[in-house]
Protein backbone atom coordinates (compact mmCIF):
# COMPACT_ATOMS: atom_id res chain seq x y z
CA UNK A 1 0.00 0.00 0.00
CA UNK A 2 0.82 3.59 -0.32
CA UNK A 3 2.55 5.04 2.43
CA UNK A 4 2.42 8.31 1.34
CA UNK A 5 0.16 10.51 -0.43
CA UNK A 6 3.45 12.64 -1.43
CA UNK A 7 2.38 11.35 -5.25
CA UNK A 8 3.32 14.01 -7.76
CA UNK A 9 0.03 16.00 -9.17
CA UNK A 10 0.34 16.51 -12.23
CA UNK A 11 2.61 17.33 -15.63
CA UNK A 12 6.22 16.15 -16.26
CA UNK A 13 8.90 16.98 -15.22
CA UNK A 14 11.10 19.20 -17.43
CA UNK A 15 13.82 18.63 -15.73
CA UNK A 16 13.79 14.54 -16.77
CA UNK A 17 12.71 14.93 -19.77
CA UNK A 18 15.09 17.10 -21.11
CA UNK A 19 18.34 15.47 -19.43
CA UNK A 20 17.17 11.99 -20.85
CA UNK A 21 16.74 13.75 -24.44
CA UNK A 22 20.20 15.20 -24.17
CA UNK A 23 21.68 12.15 -23.12
CA UNK A 24 20.29 9.72 -25.11
CA UNK A 25 19.64 11.45 -28.87
CA UNK A 26 21.98 13.76 -28.50
CA UNK A 27 24.52 11.12 -27.42
CA UNK A 28 23.53 8.61 -29.81
CA UNK A 29 23.69 10.91 -32.88
CA UNK A 30 27.35 11.66 -31.83
CA UNK A 31 28.08 7.51 -31.84
CA UNK A 32 26.46 7.14 -35.26
CA UNK A 33 22.80 6.54 -34.99
CA UNK A 34 23.60 4.72 -31.95
CA UNK A 35 24.87 1.20 -32.24
CA UNK A 36 26.84 0.77 -29.55
CA UNK A 37 24.73 2.07 -27.12
CA UNK A 38 22.04 -0.94 -26.22
CA UNK A 39 18.36 -1.39 -25.18
CA UNK A 40 19.61 -2.56 -21.63
CA UNK A 41 21.92 0.58 -21.38
CA UNK A 42 19.25 3.05 -22.34
CA UNK A 43 16.03 1.08 -19.99
CA UNK A 44 19.05 1.95 -16.90
CA UNK A 45 19.75 4.98 -17.93
CA UNK A 46 15.90 5.60 -18.10
CA UNK A 47 15.93 4.60 -14.40
CA UNK A 48 18.28 6.73 -13.07
CA UNK A 49 17.22 9.66 -14.72
CA UNK A 50 13.63 9.55 -13.94
CA UNK A 51 14.18 7.90 -10.39
CA UNK A 52 11.14 5.82 -11.02
CA UNK A 53 11.57 3.21 -8.73
CA UNK A 54 11.41 5.41 -6.04
CA UNK A 55 9.09 7.51 -7.01
CA UNK A 56 6.22 5.73 -8.51
CA UNK A 57 6.94 1.67 -8.53
CA UNK A 58 7.91 1.33 -5.20
CA UNK A 59 5.12 2.46 -4.05
CA UNK A 60 2.81 0.04 -5.68
CA UNK A 61 5.33 -2.82 -5.15
CA UNK A 62 6.24 -3.07 -8.38
CA UNK A 63 9.30 -4.91 -9.03
CA UNK A 64 9.72 -5.85 -13.10
CA UNK A 65 11.17 -8.64 -14.40
CA UNK A 66 11.80 -6.76 -17.54
CA UNK A 67 12.13 -3.19 -16.90
CA UNK A 68 12.81 -2.47 -20.53
CA UNK A 69 8.61 -2.73 -20.59
CA UNK A 70 8.42 -0.04 -17.72
CA UNK A 71 10.31 2.84 -20.09
CA UNK A 72 8.26 1.39 -23.23
CA UNK A 73 5.56 2.33 -21.29
CA UNK A 74 6.39 6.20 -21.21
CA UNK A 75 7.68 6.62 -24.36
CA UNK A 76 5.78 8.19 -27.09
CA UNK A 77 6.07 7.60 -30.88
CA UNK A 78 7.74 11.48 -31.27
CA UNK A 79 11.00 10.25 -29.28
CA UNK A 80 10.90 6.69 -30.84
CA UNK A 81 10.74 8.56 -34.52
CA UNK A 82 13.82 10.86 -33.16
CA UNK A 83 16.08 8.17 -31.76
CA UNK A 84 16.57 6.08 -34.98
CA UNK A 85 17.29 2.83 -32.11
CA UNK A 86 15.03 -0.14 -32.37
CA UNK A 87 12.75 1.75 -29.51
CA UNK A 88 9.31 0.60 -29.31
CA UNK A 89 6.55 3.32 -28.32
CA UNK A 90 3.60 2.45 -26.13
CA UNK A 91 0.53 2.48 -28.26
CA UNK A 92 0.62 -1.37 -28.23
CA UNK A 93 1.07 -1.70 -24.55
CA UNK A 94 -1.78 1.22 -23.99
CA UNK A 95 -4.38 -1.19 -26.49
CA UNK A 96 -3.49 -4.37 -24.00
CA UNK A 97 -3.57 -1.92 -21.19
CA UNK A 98 -7.49 -0.70 -22.32
CA UNK A 99 -8.52 -4.40 -22.26
CA UNK A 100 -7.44 -5.05 -18.65
CA UNK A 101 -8.48 -1.98 -17.26
CA UNK A 102 -12.18 -2.70 -19.36
CA UNK A 103 -11.81 -6.29 -17.62
CA UNK A 104 -11.15 -5.15 -13.95
CA UNK A 105 -13.96 -2.06 -14.18
CA UNK A 106 -16.81 -4.76 -15.42
CA UNK A 107 -15.62 -7.16 -12.87
CA UNK A 108 -16.11 -4.79 -9.94
CA UNK A 109 -18.84 -2.72 -11.36
CA UNK A 110 -20.61 -6.89 -11.65
CA UNK A 111 -19.64 -7.56 -7.98
CA UNK A 112 -21.01 -3.72 -6.92
CA UNK A 113 -24.43 -3.14 -8.73
CA UNK A 114 -26.23 -6.46 -8.48
CA UNK A 115 -29.61 -5.26 -9.28
CA UNK A 116 -28.62 -3.65 -12.95
CA UNK A 117 -28.88 -5.50 -15.91
CA UNK A 118 -25.85 -5.62 -18.69
CA UNK A 119 -27.06 -2.59 -20.42
CA UNK A 120 -27.02 -0.47 -17.43
CA UNK A 121 -23.41 -1.65 -16.64
CA UNK A 122 -22.29 -1.08 -19.94
CA UNK A 123 -23.38 2.84 -19.71
CA UNK A 124 -22.21 3.04 -15.91
CA UNK A 125 -18.92 1.69 -17.57
CA UNK A 126 -18.71 4.74 -20.02
CA UNK A 127 -19.27 6.81 -17.32
CA UNK A 128 -16.45 5.43 -15.28
CA UNK A 129 -13.94 5.04 -18.11
CA UNK A 130 -13.38 7.79 -20.25
CA UNK A 131 -10.52 10.52 -21.14
CA UNK A 132 -11.62 12.32 -17.87
CA UNK A 133 -11.24 9.86 -15.59
CA UNK A 134 -8.31 8.26 -16.83
CA UNK A 135 -6.13 11.34 -17.45
CA UNK A 136 -7.49 12.09 -13.43
CA UNK A 137 -5.66 9.02 -12.31
CA UNK A 138 -2.47 9.65 -14.16
CA UNK A 139 -2.32 13.28 -12.79
CA UNK A 140 -3.11 11.83 -9.54
CA UNK A 141 -0.12 9.22 -9.67
CA UNK A 142 1.99 12.06 -11.54
CA UNK A 143 2.78 9.41 -14.35
CA UNK A 144 3.19 12.54 -17.05
CA UNK A 145 6.60 13.12 -15.21
CA UNK A 146 7.82 9.79 -17.15
CA UNK A 147 7.52 10.30 -20.11
CA UNK A 148 9.95 10.65 -22.65
CA UNK A 149 9.14 12.74 -26.21
CA UNK A 150 10.76 14.08 -29.28
CA UNK A 151 12.46 17.28 -28.79
CA UNK A 152 9.74 19.00 -30.47
CA UNK A 153 7.11 18.14 -27.39
CA UNK A 154 9.32 18.86 -24.77
CA UNK A 155 8.17 21.85 -23.30
CA UNK A 156 4.59 21.40 -24.73
CA UNK A 157 2.18 20.57 -21.30
CA UNK A 158 1.23 16.38 -21.60
CA UNK A 159 -2.33 16.58 -23.06
CA UNK A 160 -5.63 14.65 -21.93
CA UNK A 161 -5.28 12.38 -24.89
CA UNK A 162 -1.77 11.28 -23.49
CA UNK A 163 -2.10 11.27 -19.96
CA UNK A 164 -4.95 8.39 -20.50
CA UNK A 165 -3.01 6.39 -22.91
CA UNK A 166 0.01 6.54 -19.81
CA UNK A 167 -2.60 4.89 -17.74
CA UNK A 168 -3.63 2.32 -19.42
CA UNK A 169 0.18 1.85 -21.07
CA UNK A 170 1.91 1.11 -17.38
CA UNK A 171 -1.51 -0.95 -16.33
CA UNK A 172 -0.57 -3.14 -20.03
CA UNK A 173 3.33 -3.43 -18.76
CA UNK A 174 2.34 -5.05 -15.18
CA UNK A 175 -0.13 -7.39 -16.66
CA UNK A 176 2.08 -8.55 -19.23
CA UNK A 177 5.43 -8.56 -16.68
CA UNK A 178 3.50 -9.87 -13.69
CA UNK A 179 0.46 -11.54 -14.95
CA UNK A 180 -3.65 -10.26 -14.29
CA UNK A 181 -4.27 -10.49 -11.04
CA UNK A 182 -1.13 -8.22 -10.22
CA UNK A 183 -2.59 -5.99 -12.31
CA UNK A 184 -5.92 -6.31 -10.61
CA UNK A 185 -4.32 -5.72 -7.65
CA UNK A 186 -2.53 -2.57 -8.54
CA UNK A 187 -5.86 -1.10 -9.55
CA UNK A 188 -7.18 -2.23 -6.59
CA UNK A 189 -4.83 0.28 -4.30
CA UNK A 190 -4.49 3.20 -7.03
CA UNK A 191 -8.51 3.39 -6.69
CA UNK A 192 -8.35 3.23 -2.88
CA UNK A 193 -5.57 6.02 -2.50
CA UNK A 194 -7.38 7.75 -5.37
CA UNK A 195 -10.40 7.20 -3.43
CA UNK A 196 -9.01 8.04 0.39
CA UNK A 197 -7.22 11.36 -1.46
CA UNK A 198 -9.99 12.57 -3.22
CA UNK A 199 -12.77 11.96 -1.02
CA UNK A 200 -15.02 10.11 -3.95
CA UNK A 201 -16.11 6.62 -4.06
CA UNK A 202 -14.88 5.69 -7.86
CA UNK A 203 -17.50 2.83 -8.65
CA UNK A 204 -20.04 5.42 -8.05
CA UNK A 205 -23.81 5.00 -9.88
CA UNK A 206 -23.99 8.88 -9.54
CA UNK A 207 -21.57 9.89 -12.35
CA UNK A 208 -23.81 8.19 -14.70
CA UNK A 209 -26.23 11.11 -14.06
CA UNK A 210 -23.03 13.32 -14.13
CA UNK A 211 -22.04 11.65 -17.53
CA UNK A 212 -24.82 11.05 -19.57
CA UNK A 213 -28.17 12.55 -17.68
CA UNK A 214 -30.45 12.98 -20.61
CA UNK A 215 -30.44 8.81 -21.05
CA UNK A 216 -31.00 8.37 -17.39
CA UNK A 217 -33.89 11.07 -17.02
CA UNK A 218 -35.76 9.58 -20.06
CA UNK A 219 -34.95 5.86 -18.82
CA UNK A 220 -36.84 7.19 -15.58
CA UNK A 221 -39.65 9.07 -17.37
CA UNK A 222 -40.38 6.03 -19.28
CA UNK A 223 -40.43 4.19 -16.07
CA UNK A 224 -42.55 6.13 -14.18
CA UNK A 225 -44.57 8.06 -17.12
CA UNK A 226 -44.47 5.96 -20.02
CA UNK A 227 -43.16 9.13 -21.42
CA UNK A 228 -39.97 11.16 -22.78
CA UNK A 229 -38.69 13.71 -21.15
CA UNK A 230 -39.31 17.01 -24.02
CA UNK A 231 -36.98 19.62 -24.33
CA UNK A 232 -38.26 23.37 -25.54
CA UNK A 233 -35.47 25.22 -26.46
CA UNK A 234 -35.74 29.43 -27.28
CA UNK A 235 -32.55 31.39 -29.03
CA UNK A 236 -31.99 34.67 -26.92
CA UNK A 237 -30.10 37.29 -27.67
CA UNK A 238 -29.57 36.50 -31.48
CA UNK A 239 -28.59 33.12 -30.98
CA UNK A 240 -25.92 33.89 -28.27
CA UNK A 241 -27.93 32.07 -25.61
CA UNK A 242 -31.15 30.03 -25.48
CA UNK A 243 -33.76 29.35 -23.21
CA UNK A 244 -33.89 25.93 -22.16
CA UNK A 245 -37.11 24.61 -20.74
CA UNK A 246 -38.23 20.51 -19.31
CA UNK A 247 -41.70 19.31 -19.96
CA UNK A 248 -42.38 15.85 -18.74
CA UNK A 249 -46.44 14.79 -19.42
CA UNK A 250 -46.79 18.10 -20.31
CA UNK A 251 -46.14 19.56 -17.50
CA UNK A 252 -42.83 22.65 -17.15
CA UNK A 253 -40.73 21.22 -14.83
CA UNK A 254 -37.86 23.42 -15.13
CA UNK A 255 -36.20 26.38 -16.98
CA UNK A 256 -32.83 27.97 -17.62
CA UNK A 257 -30.51 29.92 -19.77
CA UNK A 258 -27.80 28.62 -21.03
CA UNK A 259 -25.33 29.62 -24.12
CA UNK A 260 -25.11 26.09 -25.78
CA UNK A 261 -28.42 23.87 -26.17
CA UNK A 262 -26.22 20.99 -25.68
CA UNK A 263 -24.72 21.40 -22.50
CA UNK A 264 -27.85 23.37 -21.08
CA UNK A 265 -30.21 20.23 -22.12
CA UNK A 266 -27.82 18.22 -20.17
CA UNK A 267 -27.81 20.73 -17.30
CA UNK A 268 -31.50 20.94 -17.03
CA UNK A 269 -32.08 16.66 -17.15
CA UNK A 270 -29.33 17.05 -14.01
CA UNK A 271 -30.81 19.42 -12.26
CA UNK A 272 -33.92 17.20 -12.64
CA UNK A 273 -32.15 14.52 -11.05
CA UNK A 274 -30.48 15.65 -8.69
CA UNK A 275 -33.87 17.67 -7.02
CA UNK A 276 -35.70 14.32 -7.30
CA UNK A 277 -38.44 17.12 -9.72
CA UNK A 278 -40.21 13.96 -10.82
CA UNK A 279 -41.41 13.59 -7.55
CA UNK A 280 -43.15 17.00 -8.13
CA UNK A 281 -45.32 15.38 -10.91
CA UNK A 282 -48.56 14.37 -10.60
CA UNK B 1 -5.33 -31.04 -19.38
CA UNK B 2 -7.51 -32.66 -21.36
CA UNK B 3 -7.07 -36.19 -21.29
CA UNK B 4 -9.80 -37.26 -24.38
CA UNK B 5 -11.30 -35.55 -26.92
CA UNK B 6 -14.76 -37.31 -25.86
CA UNK B 7 -16.27 -33.90 -25.28
CA UNK B 8 -19.85 -33.76 -26.56
CA UNK B 9 -19.74 -31.84 -29.91
CA UNK B 10 -22.93 -30.18 -29.71
CA UNK B 11 -26.46 -29.22 -28.40
CA UNK B 12 -27.88 -29.34 -25.86
CA UNK B 13 -29.07 -33.19 -24.12
CA UNK B 14 -32.91 -33.36 -24.12
CA UNK B 15 -32.83 -35.49 -21.38
CA UNK B 16 -30.68 -33.60 -18.77
CA UNK B 17 -33.04 -30.49 -20.11
CA UNK B 18 -36.05 -32.09 -19.69
CA UNK B 19 -35.67 -33.55 -16.47
CA UNK B 20 -34.59 -30.74 -15.07
CA UNK B 21 -37.07 -28.61 -15.87
CA UNK B 22 -39.59 -31.27 -14.56
CA UNK B 23 -37.56 -31.79 -11.37
CA UNK B 24 -37.41 -27.87 -10.65
CA UNK B 25 -40.11 -26.28 -12.18
CA UNK B 26 -43.01 -28.61 -12.11
CA UNK B 27 -42.15 -29.52 -8.38
CA UNK B 28 -40.98 -25.98 -7.55
CA UNK B 29 -45.11 -24.99 -8.54
CA UNK B 30 -46.69 -27.83 -6.47
CA UNK B 31 -44.73 -26.35 -3.40
CA UNK B 32 -46.04 -23.61 -3.78
CA UNK B 33 -43.67 -21.47 -6.33
CA UNK B 34 -40.38 -23.47 -4.52
CA UNK B 35 -40.76 -21.40 -1.25
CA UNK B 36 -38.96 -24.43 0.47
CA UNK B 37 -36.61 -25.10 -2.11
CA UNK B 38 -33.13 -23.20 -1.32
CA UNK B 39 -30.45 -21.89 -4.09
CA UNK B 40 -28.48 -25.04 -2.83
CA UNK B 41 -30.45 -27.15 -3.32
CA UNK B 42 -31.49 -26.52 -6.67
CA UNK B 43 -27.53 -26.06 -7.75
CA UNK B 44 -26.93 -29.69 -6.24
CA UNK B 45 -29.78 -30.79 -7.99
CA UNK B 46 -27.93 -29.10 -11.51
CA UNK B 47 -24.88 -30.22 -10.30
CA UNK B 48 -25.99 -34.21 -10.25
CA UNK B 49 -28.55 -34.01 -13.56
CA UNK B 50 -26.04 -32.59 -15.56
CA UNK B 51 -23.09 -34.87 -14.32
CA UNK B 52 -21.16 -31.08 -15.61
CA UNK B 53 -17.93 -31.62 -12.97
CA UNK B 54 -17.26 -35.14 -14.71
CA UNK B 55 -18.22 -34.27 -18.23
CA UNK B 56 -16.58 -30.74 -18.00
CA UNK B 57 -15.23 -29.16 -15.35
CA UNK B 58 -12.75 -31.98 -14.10
CA UNK B 59 -11.40 -31.80 -17.61
CA UNK B 60 -10.05 -28.47 -16.75
CA UNK B 61 -8.93 -28.57 -12.79
CA UNK B 62 -12.35 -26.68 -12.10
CA UNK B 63 -12.92 -26.81 -9.02
CA UNK B 64 -15.94 -23.91 -7.93
CA UNK B 65 -15.92 -22.51 -4.27
CA UNK B 66 -19.63 -21.24 -5.08
CA UNK B 67 -21.51 -23.86 -7.31
CA UNK B 68 -24.10 -22.00 -7.80
CA UNK B 69 -22.09 -19.38 -9.95
CA UNK B 70 -22.50 -22.55 -12.25
CA UNK B 71 -25.49 -23.38 -12.64
CA UNK B 72 -25.72 -19.85 -13.24
CA UNK B 73 -23.70 -20.06 -16.71
CA UNK B 74 -25.76 -21.99 -17.75
CA UNK B 75 -29.51 -20.41 -17.17
CA UNK B 76 -30.87 -18.84 -19.94
CA UNK B 77 -33.55 -16.26 -18.97
CA UNK B 78 -36.56 -18.20 -20.18
CA UNK B 79 -36.16 -20.56 -17.19
CA UNK B 80 -35.78 -17.91 -14.85
CA UNK B 81 -39.39 -16.31 -15.65
CA UNK B 82 -40.52 -19.46 -15.36
CA UNK B 83 -39.03 -20.97 -12.53
CA UNK B 84 -40.17 -18.00 -10.01
CA UNK B 85 -37.38 -18.41 -7.54
CA UNK B 86 -34.63 -16.05 -6.77
CA UNK B 87 -32.69 -17.34 -9.62
CA UNK B 88 -30.40 -15.33 -11.93
CA UNK B 89 -29.83 -15.58 -15.37
CA UNK B 90 -26.17 -15.82 -17.25
CA UNK B 91 -26.45 -12.59 -18.83
CA UNK B 92 -24.40 -10.14 -16.24
CA UNK B 93 -21.97 -13.23 -15.80
CA UNK B 94 -21.66 -13.15 -19.76
CA UNK B 95 -21.14 -9.35 -19.76
CA UNK B 96 -17.93 -9.80 -17.54
CA UNK B 97 -17.01 -13.19 -19.50
CA UNK B 98 -16.60 -10.58 -22.77
CA UNK B 99 -14.21 -8.62 -20.96
CA UNK B 100 -12.17 -11.21 -19.62
CA UNK B 101 -11.78 -12.65 -23.45
CA UNK B 102 -11.29 -9.45 -24.97
CA UNK B 103 -8.28 -8.90 -22.18
CA UNK B 104 -7.30 -12.72 -23.02
CA UNK B 105 -7.04 -12.42 -26.97
CA UNK B 106 -5.59 -8.51 -26.62
CA UNK B 107 -2.22 -10.27 -24.13
CA UNK B 108 -2.20 -13.37 -26.92
CA UNK B 109 -1.91 -11.31 -30.32
CA UNK B 110 0.05 -8.46 -28.01
CA UNK B 111 2.60 -10.92 -27.76
CA UNK B 112 1.97 -12.76 -31.18
CA UNK B 113 2.26 -10.18 -33.34
CA UNK B 114 4.81 -7.83 -32.90
CA UNK B 115 4.94 -6.29 -35.92
CA UNK B 116 1.61 -5.61 -36.13
CA UNK B 117 0.12 -2.04 -34.76
CA UNK B 118 -3.34 -1.42 -32.96
CA UNK B 119 -5.37 -0.42 -35.25
CA UNK B 120 -4.46 -3.69 -37.50
CA UNK B 121 -4.34 -5.77 -34.04
CA UNK B 122 -8.14 -4.37 -33.10
CA UNK B 123 -9.31 -5.38 -36.84
CA UNK B 124 -7.23 -9.06 -36.01
CA UNK B 125 -9.20 -9.33 -32.62
CA UNK B 126 -12.28 -8.72 -34.52
CA UNK B 127 -11.35 -11.71 -36.91
CA UNK B 128 -11.12 -14.05 -33.92
CA UNK B 129 -13.35 -13.16 -31.71
CA UNK B 130 -16.93 -13.69 -33.23
CA UNK B 131 -19.97 -15.37 -32.83
CA UNK B 132 -18.98 -17.55 -35.58
CA UNK B 133 -15.51 -18.51 -33.51
CA UNK B 134 -16.90 -18.05 -30.29
CA UNK B 135 -19.71 -20.84 -31.38
CA UNK B 136 -17.68 -23.38 -32.51
CA UNK B 137 -15.92 -23.23 -29.52
CA UNK B 138 -19.28 -23.60 -27.35
CA UNK B 139 -19.87 -26.76 -29.90
CA UNK B 140 -16.79 -28.16 -29.10
CA UNK B 141 -16.52 -28.21 -25.76
CA UNK B 142 -19.80 -29.48 -25.85
CA UNK B 143 -21.15 -26.39 -23.40
CA UNK B 144 -24.83 -26.54 -24.91
CA UNK B 145 -25.58 -29.85 -23.11
CA UNK B 146 -25.71 -28.23 -19.77
CA UNK B 147 -28.47 -25.14 -21.07
CA UNK B 148 -31.28 -24.78 -18.72
CA UNK B 149 -34.16 -23.38 -20.52
CA UNK B 150 -37.69 -22.74 -20.34
CA UNK B 151 -40.41 -25.26 -21.50
CA UNK B 152 -41.27 -23.75 -24.61
CA UNK B 153 -37.20 -23.92 -25.90
CA UNK B 154 -36.89 -27.65 -24.73
CA UNK B 155 -36.80 -28.81 -27.80
CA UNK B 156 -35.44 -26.34 -29.76
CA UNK B 157 -31.93 -26.59 -31.54
CA UNK B 158 -29.28 -23.79 -28.93
CA UNK B 159 -29.34 -21.14 -31.50
CA UNK B 160 -25.51 -19.13 -32.55
CA UNK B 161 -26.50 -16.36 -29.85
CA UNK B 162 -27.14 -18.14 -27.38
CA UNK B 163 -23.80 -20.74 -27.68
CA UNK B 164 -21.44 -17.38 -28.35
CA UNK B 165 -22.95 -16.37 -24.46
CA UNK B 166 -22.27 -19.59 -22.83
CA UNK B 167 -18.78 -19.23 -23.72
CA UNK B 168 -17.91 -16.23 -22.48
CA UNK B 169 -20.97 -16.89 -19.12
CA UNK B 170 -18.67 -19.92 -17.77
CA UNK B 171 -15.54 -17.74 -18.65
CA UNK B 172 -17.27 -15.00 -16.52
CA UNK B 173 -17.90 -17.53 -13.70
CA UNK B 174 -14.24 -18.97 -13.84
CA UNK B 175 -12.91 -15.48 -13.53
CA UNK B 176 -15.18 -14.31 -10.92
CA UNK B 177 -14.54 -17.54 -8.51
CA UNK B 178 -10.99 -18.12 -9.29
CA UNK B 179 -9.56 -14.98 -10.59
CA UNK B 180 -8.22 -14.04 -13.95
CA UNK B 181 -5.24 -16.04 -14.01
CA UNK B 182 -7.10 -19.15 -13.76
CA UNK B 183 -9.39 -18.09 -16.12
CA UNK B 184 -6.78 -17.35 -18.45
CA UNK B 185 -5.15 -20.69 -18.05
CA UNK B 186 -8.42 -21.85 -18.82
CA UNK B 187 -8.63 -20.26 -21.97
CA UNK B 188 -5.21 -21.87 -22.75
CA UNK B 189 -5.97 -25.15 -22.02
CA UNK B 190 -9.38 -24.90 -24.22
CA UNK B 191 -7.02 -23.28 -27.14
CA UNK B 192 -4.53 -26.12 -27.13
CA UNK B 193 -6.82 -28.74 -27.51
CA UNK B 194 -8.97 -27.45 -30.07
CA UNK B 195 -5.84 -26.23 -31.94
CA UNK B 196 -4.93 -30.09 -31.40
CA UNK B 197 -8.32 -31.28 -32.62
CA UNK B 198 -8.98 -29.73 -35.07
CA UNK B 199 -5.25 -28.77 -36.41
CA UNK B 200 -6.02 -25.19 -37.00
CA UNK B 201 -3.76 -22.38 -34.79
CA UNK B 202 -6.45 -19.95 -33.26
CA UNK B 203 -3.98 -17.14 -33.20
CA UNK B 204 -3.53 -17.22 -37.11
CA UNK B 205 -3.61 -13.88 -38.97
CA UNK B 206 -4.71 -15.65 -41.78
CA UNK B 207 -8.12 -15.52 -40.29
CA UNK B 208 -8.00 -11.45 -41.19
CA UNK B 209 -8.43 -12.84 -44.81
CA UNK B 210 -11.31 -14.68 -44.20
CA UNK B 211 -12.97 -12.62 -42.07
CA UNK B 212 -12.97 -9.40 -43.87
CA UNK B 213 -10.48 -9.69 -47.67
CA UNK B 214 -11.82 -6.73 -48.85
CA UNK B 215 -10.13 -4.50 -46.27
CA UNK B 216 -7.28 -6.78 -46.54
CA UNK B 217 -7.11 -6.35 -50.42
CA UNK B 218 -7.53 -2.95 -50.22
CA UNK B 219 -4.54 -2.68 -47.57
CA UNK B 220 -2.73 -4.06 -50.30
CA UNK B 221 -3.46 -2.38 -53.34
CA UNK B 222 -2.42 0.97 -51.51
CA UNK B 223 0.63 -0.02 -50.19
CA UNK B 224 1.60 -2.07 -53.12
CA UNK B 225 0.22 0.41 -56.18
CA UNK B 226 -1.65 3.45 -54.84
CA UNK B 227 -4.90 2.48 -55.85
CA UNK B 228 -8.40 0.90 -54.53
CA UNK B 229 -9.01 -2.68 -56.14
CA UNK B 230 -12.35 -1.72 -58.58
CA UNK B 231 -15.17 -4.44 -58.18
CA UNK B 232 -17.72 -4.56 -61.27
CA UNK B 233 -20.88 -6.29 -61.21
CA UNK B 234 -23.30 -7.27 -63.91
CA UNK B 235 -26.80 -9.38 -63.19
CA UNK B 236 -27.10 -12.03 -65.19
CA UNK B 237 -30.63 -14.47 -65.71
CA UNK B 238 -32.68 -11.36 -64.50
CA UNK B 239 -31.09 -10.35 -61.25
CA UNK B 240 -30.78 -14.01 -60.04
CA UNK B 241 -26.71 -14.22 -60.33
CA UNK B 242 -23.90 -11.45 -60.53
CA UNK B 243 -20.74 -11.88 -62.83
CA UNK B 244 -18.43 -9.85 -60.77
CA UNK B 245 -14.96 -8.85 -62.15
CA UNK B 246 -12.08 -7.63 -59.94
CA UNK B 247 -9.97 -5.12 -61.73
CA UNK B 248 -6.64 -3.82 -59.93
CA UNK B 249 -4.81 -0.62 -61.68
CA UNK B 250 -7.53 -0.87 -64.33
CA UNK B 251 -6.53 -4.42 -65.45
CA UNK B 252 -8.81 -7.12 -65.07
CA UNK B 253 -7.76 -9.91 -61.91
CA UNK B 254 -10.21 -12.65 -61.85
CA UNK B 255 -13.89 -12.85 -62.67
CA UNK B 256 -16.80 -15.25 -61.21
CA UNK B 257 -20.47 -15.39 -60.77
CA UNK B 258 -22.23 -15.75 -57.40
CA UNK B 259 -25.90 -15.17 -56.61
CA UNK B 260 -24.88 -12.48 -54.31
CA UNK B 261 -22.94 -9.66 -54.61
CA UNK B 262 -21.91 -9.00 -51.54
CA UNK B 263 -20.68 -12.58 -50.99
CA UNK B 264 -19.48 -12.90 -54.38
CA UNK B 265 -17.12 -9.59 -53.80
CA UNK B 266 -15.91 -10.89 -51.00
CA UNK B 267 -14.81 -14.18 -51.95
CA UNK B 268 -12.75 -12.43 -55.32
CA UNK B 269 -11.07 -10.76 -52.50
CA UNK B 270 -9.96 -13.66 -50.98
CA UNK B 271 -9.05 -15.61 -54.34
CA UNK B 272 -7.07 -12.52 -55.17
CA UNK B 273 -5.22 -12.43 -51.82
CA UNK B 274 -5.09 -16.42 -51.27
CA UNK B 275 -3.51 -16.53 -54.66
CA UNK B 276 -1.20 -14.12 -54.73
CA UNK B 277 -3.20 -13.03 -57.93
CA UNK B 278 -1.18 -9.09 -57.08
CA UNK B 279 2.52 -10.62 -58.04
CA UNK B 280 1.05 -10.82 -61.31
CA UNK B 281 0.28 -7.03 -61.90
CA UNK B 282 2.55 -5.15 -63.81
Amino acid sequence: MLETTSLNPQGKSPTFAHAFYRLTIADFKQLGAGNSVSKHEVTDLFFDQSNIQSIFLDKFDLKFNDNSLVMRAFTHSSYVHEAKLEFKSYERLEFYGDSVLGSYVTKNLFLNFEDMNEGQLSKLRSALVNEDSLSSLTDFLGLSQFLIVGKGELDQEVNKGIRCDLFESILGAIAIDQGNDKANSYLDQVIATYEKESGEVFFNAQKLVDFDPKTKLQEETLARFKCLPEYRTKALNKGQEFEIELYINGELISKLISNSKKIGTKEIAKECLENNLLDKIK
